[in-house]
């Protein structure tokens, strides 16, 4: 898997492209005039999503995209980049800089290297498989998940208590009813706050694969687990959820538990 | 009212003395290794309000204190300071740099000034009775709030689901299923944000007058406004809800469903 780090440098020179576009926007009079019509973050989301493939083909034109904003582009190829130009659409919008760029690169299917960008504070969580997780900010933190054996001992973080159906809401409410504590909101931001040891296991559902790629790398980096809800791999075909541990010895507590 | 710009200057002063508390303890190996204990974040709190405490006695002696660390010290003089070193814990502890340095000044128990400051993005809000709010951040954005006629249109935020109890959680659930959008997290924050025309109406309850007291003057400066439930001025007799909004035109509806 070391082959993947040949493909850091092109990873990080996206991230910089895509934060060029999306900075300027982030709480402008644009977005505040919009009042939370889709159309500026439309805006930044493919004018970022535009710049990073560019780069991309300039530099690995054999190797496939996927893109959360123009969809497939040779996605059979033996190396394939997954993209989120702002994962946390919600909290760009209401000027939280919680949200993220997301870069991910699969090696035949596999997630082996990827990147969080929060391009207005700078931090940034870098994951390549077989590697340490790297992190820079101006904040302080450290790359490596905290040891944590059971959920009663949990600090546990979900997007949004609204992101859960029928079917999946009872599952959720389970975890919940058993961990230590829950926080709301982050996005990918609180998957970046797991790999710091800040926080030990987030639940999602209905993910697609750009909001994946890119987590798995840098969570497994740094001593974590990134699943879905069974303990399976992340894969394209998979079925949405997602399950990141800080402790991967806390699975199949969790697994049972949204196993329903 | 002018009088109240007099203390900017003892009010800035002591935001920069407990963000040198807060600082270095912030997503520190202390907070990793506690796993969301409250001893390591008690000791920010409290050593940031000393912190403040120190210099306020310094600079105005004759002035009353209420904090929420160390209580109340000559609370019945004319001018009484209400502090919250850290507004925010769960986002503390969590990494989140959404917290904030919550500093407000009561002139016989009317809020004059506010400061809300987030000592980790250096982001600062200031707010000053009869002078329009000022804020400072290396991420943009504007104090003025945006107008917004009605919740049907509204970006509504709230802290958590879980701050409501059976006789609030359906006054504010008839809120939140006439707004546009909820977005979760964020606490002063979230009101900072609405001071920046990004979030339309905020909705807590179980407010302490520390949680409350700054806003007051930053939000009412961006041209908010800043109130209980039904509409009240915020005083420290007051029932704990808090509700402010962008566009105060929106008062009569958000507060006729807050009634139940």
């Amino acid at each position: 898997m070391s082959q993947a780090a040949e493909f850091l440098p092109a990873a990080e020179a996206a991230a910089e492209a895509a934060g060029a576009v999306i900075r300027p926007l982030f709480r402008s009079a644009l977005l505040v005039e919009a009042k939370g019509d889709a159309s500026p973050v439309t805006e930044a989301d493919r004018g970022a999503e535009r710049a990073i493939r560019a780069l991309l083909a300039e530099r690995h034109p054999d190797h496939g995209v996927i893109g959360e904003e123009y969809g497939e582009t040779n996605a059979d190829a033996e190396w394939v980049w997954v993209l989120d130009p702002i994962d946390g659409t919600r909290a760009f919008v209401t000027g939280r800089p919680l949200f993220g760029t997301l870069i991910g690169l699969l090696h035949r299917g596999v997630p082996v290297l990827g990147l969080i960008d929060q391009p207005t504070t700078g931090e940034r969580w870098i994951g390549v498989a077989g590697q340490p997780t790297r992190f820079r900010s101006a904040f302080g933190g450290t790359p490596r998940c905290r040891p944590c054996a059971s959920l009663a001992e949990a600090e546990l973080s979900c997007t949004s208590p609204d992101m859960f159906d029928a079917e999946t809401a009872p599952r959720f409410g389970a975890v919940k009813a058993a961990a230590r504590r829950t926080t709301w909101g982050g996005d990918c931001y609180a998957y970046g706050l797991l790999a710091l040891g800040l926080v030990d296991a987030v639940v999602d559902a209905t993910m697609k694969p750009w909001d994946w790629a890119a987590l798995v790398p840098v969570i497994e980096g740094a001593g974590g687990s990134c699943t879905d809800w069974a303990g399976r791999p992340l894969r394209l075909d998979g079925d949405g959820t997602v399950l990141a541990l800080g402790d991967p010895a806390m699975l199949a507590e969790v697994s049972g538990l949204l196993a329903g």
